[in-house]
């Protein structure tokens, strides 16, 4: 994929988020990597998403200097960087303010696997961060957002639980690309409302055993799935159990 | 009717699940069968709705042997196919992750019947399935679901109770035809939805009394129905409140 | 009006259920009254709002003959026209499952006065009906709907209190004419919807005092309305705050 | 800017709460203000949004005589002139009865501030006014709304705190001119609508810290600011973190 594919496709991926219902105003920032080139592409600061266009977006290294465009990138760009430092896996990064998810982060509470559709997307309980200490926040609020995400993952596989709620804050959500991180982030949103209606309607309800979680993260992931069409399974992320499972 | 009009039935009313807002991207199938034929149409597995066609439609035999189509079926056909193998009323299955139907499915509740909403179209409580074993998820999970399902329902005939709860899952609803089960998950999302802000309201109310149950149900079922346009009842099952009610 | 004209203003009052969102399906109607001639315009029972025509709208005398159309008049004509004989100053009513309305009425309460919206238009609580007996329900059903609806209301005027909630099954409402009865049911969801989250947020929160609700009322109603633009208020309904209040 | 080009914000901005979702038929109301002319826009009262024109727009001084305009002018009117009497900094004022808002309105609690979406629009909780007394109901109503808003905000800057929830009744907004105003009252809420979820989920959940308060409010308002792409920050409200805390 060329530099100006990947500027479309996180360009595209921005302008999904409203599209899903996903931010109000310019609440949200998509970004996707050249693993080659090491280069990121991320959304602007504060644009409209009605206005945005393909010149708009930021052309980062991976250190963070601006390669391409005239913009300010998105407030929100060392977090992403971190993550992308971190995990040689993710290839799109997504942060919302989607109204369950954050409701969820708000509240300082992981969402556990309450059933199976969080189970074909989220091996395991999506969890939250601890809220970052006062020096943290002074000293490199975005950066230290990146390194406590990391903290909070420890073994788990970025791609097996493909999101992670930042405390007293909102979602972040990746994939294998920009488009991957998008679907991830409606699916975490999703999620996030059923698990607030499911408890609701039984607040004492608990996690989904791991023979069920195993079964439905498998039938999409790894090498015996068998959902959709293609041969070659949606995610060659191997199905570890035990590391996911240890958050919830 | 021949098998390229179900075909076309089937696709339609696949296409009517986003439309009715029941679905997020894949999550959600509707097939039909041919009685005479002994043939089900189902739709393709992971198949996005906006790119649906009528060639995309899988026609299998009741004992699942693809007989048209080249796509790879449903993950959940072994489901479908155990309800059409055991319930000779039922002409039309769907299944969606619709979210406040799944989120008491998560919560391993029954909708008990709140009101005359619920009335009209199930005549007593929606009942939710039993976990399955380790056993049966590994064996054979999609088969499975259908026999735990069977086994819910128990002496219920199907059309009097035409949804049903997979616990830590996601519902499942039925019709005499693929338009009459899309009908009546669209109803299930609903009755579901007001289930949960009636609780909310007041947490101690119960399911409303046989009589107005009856009333409701056979003002639109039944031989003296008299909702509607047609003089022949809207459905032909017969009001038998005994066995419904029994699982509420 | 001519009768054309009441057809046709019934006819768009329907129409405007599903604009609003209060209807699924076909699960609402409106009717209007001609009070000089003594007719009644209403719904056909279970025609898609989508193929709704002028020609389907049934024509009845107040005893429930039908003067004009081919179709079967909805099946909750009786309620609608108990309404009408007992109620002279109603000139349209309707009836919805609207989504928190009826779950108020499922969960069998009186929708208190908790804000300035309520204020604005219903002069004290949203009464709920007893429930029906058995012998109400086997007898009439739907004419007693009517009886238990004028037994709640008791000493209050109709258009004091333009709605109510009949146990266990939804609301109606009602108005000067087809078009205020649909406001008016409008306005009755959104008060049950806020009515829903305030006492989440605070759940021993109670009535506003007398003074506001019937300021309130006041500024929209009564010979000293000064909310909108006509001299003339915008109902004639005198503003006697005892009789409503006593529900509350 | 002109009076014609005033008129012409304030009509665009009442036209944005419904494309917002903020509004139920008329249930709101923006103005602006030219403060060298010392003149006041505002919508008429009762006039629907779809009809409403440029030259329905009232013009009124200050102390409240009709300069431009032949319609009435909002009910409200007395409201937002004592708000714009006593700050001077307030360029634009929204009232609606937006749901969520409303129902923390309702249930006469301030919104604390539960995160960081909150923090970047608002330095504080959101208060809410005490009741009116009989007293100030029956004498000036909606004068006496402007000055319970006015003690309530104390030593609050308005700009710190462009919202306040009036007590059983419903949310005023603000801010430089009436666009501002608009996009304050719409994350208004979603800020409520998070909050209700976030209590649901955690109903223990305490305001965030003041140094993550700070951080947000600071990375969008003051002379630090680094949100968007002006080199002038959004506001140029100083950070003065203590009077607005005291709220919380």
């Amino acid at each position: 994929m060329s530099l100006l594919e990947l500027k479309q496709q996180v360009l595209e991926a921005n302008l999904d988020l409203p599209r899903h219902g996903l931010v109000t105003f310019t609440w949200g920032n998509v970004s996707g990597i050249d693993r080659a080139a090491g280069l990121v592409v991320i959304k602007p600061s504060g644009v409209e998403y009605e206005r945005m266009q393909l010149d708009d977006m930021v052309v980062l290294t991976l250190a963070g200097e601006r390669v391409e465009g005239t913009l300010r990138p998105s407030s929100d760009t060392p977090t992403h960087l971190a993550l992308y430092r971190h995990y040689a896996d993710i290839g799109g990064i997504v942060h919302t303010h989607s109204t369950h998810a954050t409701s969820w982060a708000q509240a300082c509470r992981a969402i556990p696997a309450l059933g199976t559709t969080h189970a074909d997307y989220f091996h395991g309980a999506i969890p939250c961060t601890r809220p970052l200490t006062p020096q943290e926040v002074e000293e490199a609020y975005e950066a230290k957002t990146g390194s406590v995400i990391i903290e909070t993952l420890g073994e788990i596989e970025p791609l097996a639980i493909p999101g992670v709620l930042v405390s007293e804050h909102a979602p972040f959500a990746w994939g294998k690309d920009a488009h991957a991180a998008v679907h991830n982030a409606v699916v975490l949103e999703e999620v996030a409302r059923m698990a607030l209606y499911t408890l609701m309607i039984n607040a004492s309800q608990h996690a989904i055993p791991d023979h069920l979680l195993d079964k439905h993260y498998s039938r999409k992931h790894g090498k015996n799935a068998y959902y959709g069409q293609t041969s070659q399974p949606a995610s060659s992320t191997p199905v570890s159990t035990t590391a996911a499972r240890r958050v919830a």
